[in-house]
Protein backbone atom coordinates (compact mmCIF):
# COMPACT_ATOMS: atom_id res chain seq x y z
CA UNK A 1 0.00 0.00 0.00
CA UNK A 2 1.37 3.43 -0.95
CA UNK A 3 -0.62 6.41 0.16
CA UNK A 4 -0.86 9.80 -2.09
CA UNK A 5 -0.23 12.65 -0.16
CA UNK A 6 -1.49 15.91 -1.66
CA UNK A 7 0.42 19.52 -0.48
CA UNK A 8 1.84 22.29 -2.12
CA UNK A 9 4.51 21.36 -3.96
CA UNK A 10 6.80 24.48 -3.02
CA UNK A 11 6.67 25.34 0.29
CA UNK A 12 7.20 22.64 3.73
CA UNK A 13 4.10 24.31 5.30
CA UNK A 14 1.99 22.15 7.12
CA UNK A 15 2.76 19.19 4.45
CA UNK A 16 5.99 18.81 6.17
CA UNK A 17 4.66 17.68 9.76
CA UNK A 18 2.80 15.01 7.60
CA UNK A 19 5.95 14.13 5.43
CA UNK A 20 7.97 13.91 8.29
CA UNK A 21 5.84 10.85 10.18
CA UNK A 22 5.83 9.10 6.61
CA UNK A 23 9.52 9.28 6.57
CA UNK A 24 10.42 8.46 9.86
CA UNK A 25 7.82 5.39 9.63
CA UNK A 26 9.39 4.10 7.01
CA UNK A 27 6.01 4.38 4.92
CA UNK A 28 5.73 4.02 1.55
CA UNK A 29 4.07 7.19 0.18
CA UNK A 30 4.06 9.32 -3.08
CA UNK A 31 4.67 13.28 -3.08
CA UNK A 32 2.04 13.89 -5.69
CA UNK A 33 2.16 17.49 -6.25
CA UNK A 34 5.87 17.70 -6.05
CA UNK A 35 5.27 14.85 -9.00
CA UNK A 36 2.46 16.43 -10.92
CA UNK A 37 2.47 20.19 -9.64
CA UNK A 38 0.10 22.68 -8.52
CA UNK A 39 -2.53 22.11 -10.99
CA UNK A 40 -2.74 18.68 -10.17
CA UNK A 41 -3.50 19.28 -6.37
CA UNK A 42 -6.08 21.92 -7.52
CA UNK A 43 -7.60 19.23 -9.61
CA UNK A 44 -7.46 16.89 -7.61
CA UNK A 45 -9.16 19.07 -4.65
CA UNK A 46 -11.97 19.93 -6.54
CA UNK A 47 -12.75 16.49 -7.84
CA UNK A 48 -13.00 15.01 -3.95
CA UNK A 49 -16.79 15.31 -3.41
CA UNK A 50 -18.76 15.90 -0.34
CA UNK A 51 -16.08 15.08 1.96
CA UNK A 52 -13.34 17.01 0.44
CA UNK A 53 -10.80 18.73 2.15
CA UNK A 54 -11.05 22.11 3.21
CA UNK A 55 -7.41 22.60 2.14
CA UNK A 56 -4.07 20.65 1.51
CA UNK A 57 -2.38 18.84 3.05
CA UNK A 58 -4.68 16.09 2.71
CA UNK A 59 -3.68 11.71 2.21
CA UNK A 60 -5.42 9.37 0.20
CA UNK A 61 -5.75 5.57 1.04
CA UNK A 62 -7.74 4.38 -1.64
CA UNK A 63 -11.28 5.33 -1.41
CA UNK A 64 -10.01 6.73 2.62
CA UNK A 65 -8.93 10.77 2.47
CA UNK A 66 -8.40 12.66 5.80
CA UNK A 67 -7.15 16.17 6.23
CA UNK A 68 -6.02 18.52 8.66
CA UNK A 69 -2.08 18.17 9.64
CA UNK A 70 -2.38 17.37 13.15
CA UNK A 71 -5.31 14.63 12.57
CA UNK A 72 -3.57 13.02 9.65
CA UNK A 73 -0.69 12.43 12.00
CA UNK A 74 -2.42 11.27 14.78
CA UNK A 75 -3.93 9.10 12.56
CA UNK A 76 -0.65 7.96 11.10
CA UNK A 77 0.52 7.46 14.47
CA UNK A 78 -2.32 5.49 15.62
CA UNK A 79 -2.40 3.38 12.30
CA UNK A 80 1.39 2.40 11.67
CA UNK A 81 2.23 2.22 16.03
CA UNK A 82 3.85 5.58 15.69
CA UNK A 83 1.80 6.94 18.94
CA UNK A 84 3.13 6.00 22.90
CA UNK A 85 0.09 2.80 22.31
CA UNK A 86 -1.54 3.76 26.04
CA UNK A 87 -4.65 5.32 25.35
CA UNK A 88 -4.00 8.19 27.46
CA UNK A 89 -0.72 8.78 26.37
CA UNK A 90 -2.13 8.91 22.57
CA UNK A 91 -4.70 10.98 23.67
CA UNK A 92 -1.84 13.76 25.16
CA UNK A 93 0.16 13.05 22.19
CA UNK A 94 -2.68 14.46 19.98
CA UNK A 95 -3.18 17.43 22.54
CA UNK A 96 0.51 18.47 21.98
CA UNK A 97 0.27 18.06 18.18
CA UNK A 98 -2.70 20.57 18.38
CA UNK A 99 -1.03 22.97 20.31
CA UNK A 100 2.07 22.97 17.86
CA UNK A 101 -0.04 23.49 15.34
CA UNK A 102 -2.00 26.51 17.06
CA UNK A 103 1.71 27.83 17.21
CA UNK A 104 2.15 27.18 13.71
CA UNK A 105 -1.27 28.97 12.55
CA UNK A 106 0.32 32.01 14.92
CA UNK A 107 3.42 32.18 13.06
CA UNK A 108 1.63 32.01 9.59
CA UNK A 109 -0.78 35.34 11.27
CA UNK A 110 2.67 36.91 11.75
CA UNK A 111 3.38 38.06 8.42
CA UNK A 112 -0.35 38.49 7.17
CA UNK A 113 -2.08 39.66 10.13
CA UNK A 114 -4.49 41.58 8.34
CA UNK A 115 -5.06 40.31 4.65
CA UNK A 116 -4.52 36.16 4.08
CA UNK A 117 -5.04 36.51 0.62
CA UNK A 118 -2.37 39.34 0.38
CA UNK A 119 0.94 39.76 0.00
CA UNK A 120 3.48 40.15 3.58
CA UNK A 121 4.50 43.08 1.30
CA UNK A 122 1.13 44.93 1.91
CA UNK A 123 1.15 44.50 5.52
CA UNK A 124 4.38 45.18 6.45
CA UNK A 125 3.69 47.81 9.02
CA UNK A 126 1.28 45.51 10.50
CA UNK A 127 3.39 42.55 10.55
CA UNK A 128 6.18 44.35 12.74
CA UNK A 129 3.58 45.19 15.64
CA UNK A 130 2.28 41.46 15.26
CA UNK A 131 5.91 39.94 15.34
CA UNK A 132 6.92 42.16 18.48
CA UNK A 133 4.43 40.21 21.19
CA UNK A 134 4.92 37.13 19.34
CA UNK A 135 8.50 37.45 19.79
CA UNK A 136 8.16 38.13 23.22
CA UNK A 137 5.35 36.62 24.72
CA UNK A 138 4.33 33.63 22.42
CA UNK A 139 7.82 31.92 21.32
CA UNK A 140 8.82 31.77 25.38
CA UNK A 141 4.98 30.67 26.31
CA UNK A 142 4.90 28.12 23.75
CA UNK A 143 8.69 26.10 24.10
CA UNK A 144 8.34 26.69 27.50
CA UNK A 145 5.28 24.83 27.58
CA UNK A 146 6.48 21.68 25.70
CA UNK A 147 10.12 22.16 28.01
CA UNK A 148 7.45 21.48 31.00
CA UNK A 149 5.62 18.98 29.02
CA UNK A 150 8.87 16.83 28.47
CA UNK A 151 9.79 16.71 32.21
CA UNK A 152 13.26 15.85 31.33
CA UNK A 153 12.08 12.91 29.37
CA UNK A 154 14.13 11.73 25.99
CA UNK A 155 10.76 11.74 24.40
CA UNK A 156 7.58 13.19 25.02
CA UNK A 157 6.29 9.83 25.06
CA UNK A 158 9.49 8.68 27.27
CA UNK A 159 11.72 6.03 25.92
CA UNK A 160 10.30 5.81 21.85
CA UNK A 161 9.50 9.13 19.37
CA UNK A 162 6.33 9.83 18.47
CA UNK A 163 4.57 12.26 15.91
CA UNK A 164 4.50 14.89 18.06
CA UNK A 165 8.31 14.56 18.66
CA UNK A 166 8.83 14.64 15.12
CA UNK A 167 6.53 17.84 14.71
CA UNK A 168 7.99 19.52 17.62
CA UNK A 169 11.20 19.52 16.01
CA UNK A 170 9.97 20.62 12.43
CA UNK A 171 8.74 23.72 14.87
CA UNK A 172 11.94 24.31 16.11
CA UNK A 173 13.42 24.45 12.85
CA UNK A 174 10.79 26.68 11.54
CA UNK A 175 11.00 29.34 14.35
CA UNK A 176 15.11 28.80 13.83
CA UNK A 177 14.56 29.68 10.27
CA UNK A 178 12.13 32.87 10.98
CA UNK A 179 13.57 34.02 13.73
CA UNK A 180 16.93 33.00 14.25
CA UNK A 181 18.03 36.43 16.40
CA UNK A 182 15.23 35.48 18.68
CA UNK A 183 15.80 31.84 19.10
CA UNK A 184 19.36 32.48 19.80
CA UNK A 185 18.23 34.21 22.90
CA UNK A 186 15.21 31.92 24.32
CA UNK A 187 16.76 28.59 22.88
CA UNK A 188 19.13 28.47 26.34
CA UNK A 189 15.62 28.36 28.63
CA UNK A 190 13.95 25.28 26.70
CA UNK A 191 17.48 22.84 26.76
CA UNK A 192 14.60 19.90 26.54
CA UNK A 193 13.36 21.32 24.00
CA UNK A 194 16.60 21.45 22.31
CA UNK A 195 17.87 18.31 22.39
CA UNK A 196 15.38 16.91 21.19
CA UNK A 197 15.10 18.59 18.57
CA UNK A 198 19.02 16.97 18.03
CA UNK A 199 17.68 13.89 18.62
CA UNK A 200 15.20 13.95 15.93
CA UNK A 201 17.74 15.20 13.72
CA UNK A 202 20.22 12.59 14.16
CA UNK A 203 17.37 9.75 13.94
CA UNK A 204 18.51 7.05 11.71
CA UNK A 205 15.00 6.82 10.07
CA UNK A 206 15.84 10.51 9.17
CA UNK A 207 19.14 10.45 8.02
CA UNK A 208 18.34 9.54 4.13
CA UNK A 209 15.44 11.72 3.78
CA UNK A 210 16.63 15.00 5.84
CA UNK A 211 20.03 15.07 3.32
CA UNK A 212 17.76 14.50 0.46
CA UNK A 213 15.88 16.96 -2.44
CA UNK A 214 12.36 15.44 -1.26
CA UNK A 215 12.93 17.79 2.31
CA UNK A 216 12.02 20.92 0.83
CA UNK A 217 13.91 24.45 2.39
CA UNK A 218 12.11 26.97 4.37
CA UNK A 219 11.40 30.08 1.42
CA UNK A 220 9.57 33.22 1.89
CA UNK A 221 6.07 31.59 0.04
CA UNK A 222 5.65 29.70 3.22
CA UNK A 223 4.47 29.56 6.93
CA UNK A 224 7.75 30.09 8.37
CA UNK A 225 9.69 33.04 6.64
CA UNK A 226 12.66 35.16 7.25
CA UNK A 227 12.02 38.94 7.23
CA UNK A 228 14.83 40.01 8.96
CA UNK A 229 13.05 43.34 9.94
CA UNK A 230 10.52 40.81 12.17
CA UNK A 231 13.21 39.26 14.57
CA UNK A 232 15.15 40.88 16.88
CA UNK A 233 16.03 39.35 20.20
CA UNK B 1 -19.40 9.90 37.02
CA UNK B 2 -19.27 13.54 36.94
CA UNK B 3 -16.91 15.44 34.53
CA UNK B 4 -15.04 18.46 35.81
CA UNK B 5 -14.88 20.93 32.94
CA UNK B 6 -13.21 23.93 33.32
CA UNK B 7 -12.97 27.15 31.48
CA UNK B 8 -13.28 30.65 31.68
CA UNK B 9 -16.34 31.56 33.66
CA UNK B 10 -17.42 34.39 32.06
CA UNK B 11 -17.53 33.97 28.06
CA UNK B 12 -18.86 31.24 25.66
CA UNK B 13 -15.40 30.97 24.14
CA UNK B 14 -14.17 27.70 23.13
CA UNK B 15 -15.62 25.92 26.57
CA UNK B 16 -19.06 26.30 25.03
CA UNK B 17 -18.12 23.93 22.07
CA UNK B 18 -17.35 21.19 25.19
CA UNK B 19 -20.28 22.17 27.01
CA UNK B 20 -22.98 21.48 23.83
CA UNK B 21 -21.50 18.25 23.55
CA UNK B 22 -22.06 17.85 27.35
CA UNK B 23 -25.54 18.50 27.56
CA UNK B 24 -26.82 17.25 24.76
CA UNK B 25 -25.49 13.86 25.11
CA UNK B 26 -26.75 14.50 28.92
CA UNK B 27 -23.53 14.11 30.32
CA UNK B 28 -22.78 14.95 33.76
CA UNK B 29 -20.52 17.42 34.24
CA UNK B 30 -19.33 20.45 36.91
CA UNK B 31 -19.08 23.81 35.61
CA UNK B 32 -16.17 24.33 38.19
CA UNK B 33 -15.10 27.61 37.32
CA UNK B 34 -18.47 28.83 36.65
CA UNK B 35 -18.50 27.28 40.60
CA UNK B 36 -15.70 28.57 41.43
CA UNK B 37 -14.33 31.62 39.85
CA UNK B 38 -11.48 31.95 37.44
CA UNK B 39 -8.58 31.75 40.71
CA UNK B 40 -9.77 28.66 41.18
CA UNK B 41 -9.50 27.87 37.31
CA UNK B 42 -5.61 29.48 37.22
CA UNK B 43 -5.11 27.66 40.38
CA UNK B 44 -6.22 24.21 39.05
CA UNK B 45 -4.85 24.31 36.06
CA UNK B 46 -1.06 25.44 37.60
CA UNK B 47 -1.60 21.98 39.45
CA UNK B 48 -1.58 20.03 36.99
CA UNK B 49 1.85 18.78 36.63
CA UNK B 50 3.63 17.12 33.16
CA UNK B 51 0.72 16.70 31.25
CA UNK B 52 -0.86 20.36 32.27
CA UNK B 53 -2.90 22.09 29.47
CA UNK B 54 -1.55 25.04 27.47
CA UNK B 55 -5.35 26.58 28.03
CA UNK B 56 -9.04 25.70 29.06
CA UNK B 57 -10.88 24.27 27.99
CA UNK B 58 -10.03 21.19 29.51
CA UNK B 59 -12.12 18.38 31.07
CA UNK B 60 -11.09 15.92 33.94
CA UNK B 61 -12.13 12.54 34.72
CA UNK B 62 -10.45 11.43 38.12
CA UNK B 63 -6.66 11.27 37.16
CA UNK B 64 -7.60 11.58 33.35
CA UNK B 65 -7.02 15.30 31.65
CA UNK B 66 -8.11 16.43 28.23
CA UNK B 67 -7.19 19.75 26.72
CA UNK B 68 -8.14 21.42 22.95
CA UNK B 69 -11.78 21.71 22.73
CA UNK B 70 -11.83 19.92 19.29
CA UNK B 71 -9.76 17.25 21.02
CA UNK B 72 -12.43 16.75 23.68
CA UNK B 73 -15.77 17.04 22.13
CA UNK B 74 -14.01 14.47 19.35
CA UNK B 75 -13.01 12.53 22.69
CA UNK B 76 -16.76 12.41 24.08
CA UNK B 77 -18.27 12.22 21.35
CA UNK B 78 -16.25 8.22 21.01
CA UNK B 79 -16.64 7.80 24.32
CA UNK B 80 -20.34 8.62 24.70
CA UNK B 81 -21.60 7.32 21.09
CA UNK B 82 -22.04 11.07 19.79
CA UNK B 83 -20.78 10.48 16.86
CA UNK B 84 -21.32 8.28 13.49
CA UNK B 85 -19.93 5.00 15.43
CA UNK B 86 -17.97 3.86 11.99
CA UNK B 87 -14.68 5.38 11.36
CA UNK B 88 -14.16 6.92 8.31
CA UNK B 89 -16.88 9.05 8.93
CA UNK B 90 -15.64 9.50 12.18
CA UNK B 91 -12.49 10.76 11.18
CA UNK B 92 -14.39 12.70 9.10
CA UNK B 93 -16.34 14.93 11.74
CA UNK B 94 -13.09 15.06 13.67
CA UNK B 95 -12.16 16.88 10.46
CA UNK B 96 -15.17 18.96 10.25
CA UNK B 97 -14.27 20.08 14.05
CA UNK B 98 -11.47 21.18 13.51
CA UNK B 99 -11.85 23.00 10.34
CA UNK B 100 -14.84 24.83 12.79
CA UNK B 101 -11.99 25.67 15.04
CA UNK B 102 -9.83 26.90 12.41
CA UNK B 103 -12.74 29.74 11.94
CA UNK B 104 -12.97 30.00 15.62
CA UNK B 105 -9.53 30.85 15.36
CA UNK B 106 -9.66 33.56 12.77
CA UNK B 107 -12.96 35.35 13.97
CA UNK B 108 -10.30 35.89 17.61
CA UNK B 109 -7.25 36.81 15.08
CA UNK B 110 -9.91 39.57 13.46
CA UNK B 111 -10.39 41.92 17.11
CA UNK B 112 -6.75 40.95 17.69
CA UNK B 113 -4.70 40.66 14.46
CA UNK B 114 -1.40 42.19 15.90
CA UNK B 115 -1.32 42.26 19.99
CA UNK B 116 -2.95 39.00 21.43
CA UNK B 117 -2.10 40.67 24.86
CA UNK B 118 -3.67 43.56 24.33
CA UNK B 119 -7.35 45.04 23.91
CA UNK B 120 -9.02 45.39 20.92
CA UNK B 121 -9.12 49.10 21.42
CA UNK B 122 -5.46 49.25 20.95
CA UNK B 123 -6.01 47.61 17.02
CA UNK B 124 -9.14 49.07 16.60
CA UNK B 125 -7.42 50.15 12.32
CA UNK B 126 -6.03 46.84 12.01
CA UNK B 127 -9.06 44.99 13.11
CA UNK B 128 -11.09 46.72 10.26
CA UNK B 129 -8.88 45.58 7.79
CA UNK B 130 -8.74 42.22 8.87
CA UNK B 131 -12.78 42.13 9.25
CA UNK B 132 -13.00 43.37 5.57
CA UNK B 133 -11.14 39.89 4.11
CA UNK B 134 -12.61 38.09 6.43
CA UNK B 135 -16.46 38.98 5.61
CA UNK B 136 -16.08 39.28 2.12
CA UNK B 137 -13.83 36.09 1.48
CA UNK B 138 -13.68 33.54 4.70
CA UNK B 139 -17.07 33.42 6.34
CA UNK B 140 -18.30 32.56 2.44
CA UNK B 141 -15.31 30.07 2.23
CA UNK B 142 -15.92 28.17 5.42
CA UNK B 143 -19.63 27.99 5.31
CA UNK B 144 -20.17 27.22 1.95
CA UNK B 145 -17.46 24.64 2.82
CA UNK B 146 -19.88 23.09 5.51
CA UNK B 147 -22.88 23.77 2.59
CA UNK B 148 -21.05 21.44 1.12
CA UNK B 149 -19.80 18.71 3.26
CA UNK B 150 -23.89 18.74 4.08
CA UNK B 151 -24.67 17.80 1.08
CA UNK B 152 -28.68 18.06 1.34
CA UNK B 153 -28.34 15.82 4.67
CA UNK B 154 -29.94 16.97 7.54
CA UNK B 155 -26.83 16.04 9.77
CA UNK B 156 -23.24 15.82 8.93
CA UNK B 157 -23.65 12.04 9.94
CA UNK B 158 -26.40 11.18 8.25
CA UNK B 159 -29.77 10.77 10.24
CA UNK B 160 -28.22 11.56 13.89
CA UNK B 161 -26.58 14.27 14.98
CA UNK B 162 -23.16 14.49 16.33
CA UNK B 163 -20.54 16.89 18.13
CA UNK B 164 -19.75 18.42 14.81
CA UNK B 165 -23.48 19.17 13.79
CA UNK B 166 -23.72 20.98 17.89
CA UNK B 167 -19.90 22.68 16.64
CA UNK B 168 -21.57 24.25 13.93
CA UNK B 169 -24.48 25.74 15.31
CA UNK B 170 -22.56 27.46 17.42
CA UNK B 171 -19.96 28.80 15.19
CA UNK B 172 -23.22 30.11 13.06
CA UNK B 173 -24.77 31.61 16.65
CA UNK B 174 -21.40 33.36 17.09
CA UNK B 175 -20.65 34.96 13.68
CA UNK B 176 -24.47 35.94 14.07
CA UNK B 177 -23.72 37.82 16.76
CA UNK B 178 -20.66 39.47 15.64
CA UNK B 179 -21.41 39.84 11.99
CA UNK B 180 -25.20 40.54 11.64
CA UNK B 181 -25.20 42.29 8.56
CA UNK B 182 -22.18 40.21 7.09
CA UNK B 183 -24.60 36.84 7.98
CA UNK B 184 -28.11 38.43 6.41
CA UNK B 185 -26.24 38.45 3.34
CA UNK B 186 -24.34 35.78 3.44
CA UNK B 187 -26.70 33.10 4.80
CA UNK B 188 -29.44 32.98 1.41
CA UNK B 189 -25.93 30.74 -0.25
CA UNK B 190 -26.16 28.62 2.83
CA UNK B 191 -29.55 26.73 3.37
CA UNK B 192 -28.62 23.67 4.65
CA UNK B 193 -26.35 25.36 7.39
CA UNK B 194 -29.09 27.29 8.41
CA UNK B 195 -31.66 24.34 8.60
CA UNK B 196 -29.11 22.68 10.37
CA UNK B 197 -28.45 25.56 12.80
CA UNK B 198 -32.51 25.55 13.55
CA UNK B 199 -32.47 21.47 13.68
CA UNK B 200 -29.82 22.02 16.56
CA UNK B 201 -31.40 24.55 18.22
CA UNK B 202 -34.59 22.50 18.51
CA UNK B 203 -33.57 19.94 19.98
CA UNK B 204 -35.10 18.10 22.81
CA UNK B 205 -31.97 17.59 24.35
CA UNK B 206 -31.07 20.71 24.43
CA UNK B 207 -34.27 23.34 25.22
CA UNK B 208 -33.63 23.24 29.15
CA UNK B 209 -29.59 24.31 28.81
CA UNK B 210 -30.22 26.82 25.68
CA UNK B 211 -33.02 28.61 27.79
CA UNK B 212 -30.90 27.98 31.33
CA UNK B 213 -28.29 30.26 32.52
CA UNK B 214 -25.99 27.84 31.97
CA UNK B 215 -25.75 29.28 28.65
CA UNK B 216 -23.29 32.24 28.12
CA UNK B 217 -24.99 34.64 26.38
CA UNK B 218 -21.54 36.27 23.70
CA UNK B 219 -20.29 39.50 24.92
CA UNK B 220 -17.35 41.97 24.09
CA UNK B 221 -14.95 40.09 26.09
CA UNK B 222 -15.14 36.71 24.11
CA UNK B 223 -14.20 34.83 20.56
CA UNK B 224 -17.22 36.44 18.78
CA UNK B 225 -17.38 39.97 19.63
CA UNK B 226 -19.97 42.42 18.28
CA UNK B 227 -18.01 45.38 17.23
CA UNK B 228 -20.78 47.18 14.46
CA UNK B 229 -17.63 48.92 12.94
CA UNK B 230 -16.22 45.67 11.92
CA UNK B 231 -19.73 44.41 10.70
CA UNK B 232 -21.00 45.22 7.08
CA UNK B 233 -22.94 43.59 4.49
Amino acid sequence: MTYDLWYWPTIPGRGEFVRLVLEAGGIPYRDRAREEGAEALMKDLASRGEREPFAPPYLVDGDFCIAQAPHICAWLGDRHGLGAGDLPTDLWLIQLQLTIADAVAEVHNIHHPVALMETYEKQKAEAARAAEGFRRDRIPKFLGYFERSLAGREWFAGSKWSFADLSLFQLVEGLRYAFPRRMGAVEKDVPGVVALRDRVAALPELQDYLHSDRRLPFNENGIFRHYPELDAE
